[in-house]
């Protein structure tokens, strides 16, 4: 044991491993957009149309990581900040674990989402915005949570009483007002299979 | 897009699914023990064995945890128990992810480790106790750390001014001062291949 307790680097698993044995290129795919704009939609189809494709993807929201990782994050400034802070660094260790992360959190202001292409990194995070209008949005209401912002039920609520800024220059913009929920899918996987499809050396 | 905006839950994709494509059972691997026990380096010579055998694993560790998504949580008890509490979710992720995942952090009372079980769940971790004696570890000091503890420039350093409580009822135990590295490989390795090897249905 002594004589090997200092770790063989050359023998450790890398990232390249890893993509290769998944045949695919790993990378983060950040849907930004207002609540109700249907992100988390779109990245379940994405999800499900990558594995059918022969990828394999891992797509992260609310629901499995605000109720895990992220439960004892608040809602406030600071809270938000840490919330998307802590869905960065998770999804570099997906994406160094060779996995394609969909990520979909509204992620409202251009300093936190620079933050996430920070922790990231530049070539690994690709911005998609998923842009309907407020007015859209609202009309969905999926959740019910616009109805209780406007009624002053929740405070706070992006769009609302809290600002949401564009991306000035995403990757991708897909206008959910505009496109069907499957060219919606398809737009985004024609666009990002040209990056993730494997290439050997 | 609105007549399919609410998710259709079906179609999602289920660890099942991961575990079929990855064609491996994922569990989370939990080594504790002594700083200087050996866990990290078994962690990362298992993590290429299991490759190497066609399972896809992800060793976690203090580089790729402490350094990223724990980076703002501190040494005290609630810091610590903080620590474990985020490596286990993240822990949960991976495994519904269908991904191997070994885990090597000193966790080290009882109560730490049983919240790790509970969060990852009772079926998914497998708790394996990397047992050497203190002298042997603190004779190893691989980082020079048990020699700072010792001169108290480091305090709270489990096994000399903190406990360490070994698991009453492990899954596993390696005396690492008893086998080699190589061996102690083997026996992690044929211990849980009947668990992680694919059964359809």
């Amino acid at each position: 044991m002594n004589k090997h307790l200092h770790p063989i680097h050359d023998r450790f698993l890398q990232r390249a491993d890893r993509e290769h044995r998944l045949m695919q290129h790993s990378r983060v795919l950040w849907l930004t957009g207002l609540s109700g704009s249907g992100k988390s939609t779109i990245a379940q189809h994405l999800e499900r149309r990558l594995y059918n494709e022969g990828y394999f993807p891992q797509a992260l929201d609310g629901d499995n990581v605000r109720a895990g990782i992220n439960n004892n994050v608040d809602f406030s400034d600071e809270g938000r900040r840490e919330n998307i802070r802590r869905i960065a660094e998770l999804s570099k260790l997906y994406v160094h674990s060779g996995i394609i992360t969909i990520n979909s959190f509204i992620s409202p202001t251009a300093a936190i989402r620079q933050m996430a292409r920070e922790i990231i990194g530049e070539t690994d995070f690709i911005e998609i915005y998923i842009n309907a209008p407020l007015e859209v949005c609202e009309a969905r209401d999926v959740k019910g949570l616009y109805k209780k912002a406007r009624a002053g039920e929740i405070t706070g609520f992006t769009g609302i009483d809290a600002p949401y800024e564009p991306p000035e220059n995403p990757a991708l913009e897909i206008r959910t007002d505009q496109m069907s929920l499957h060219d919606s899918v398809r737009a985004i996987f024609e666009f990002i299979e040209p990056v993730i499809k494997y290439r050997r050396g």
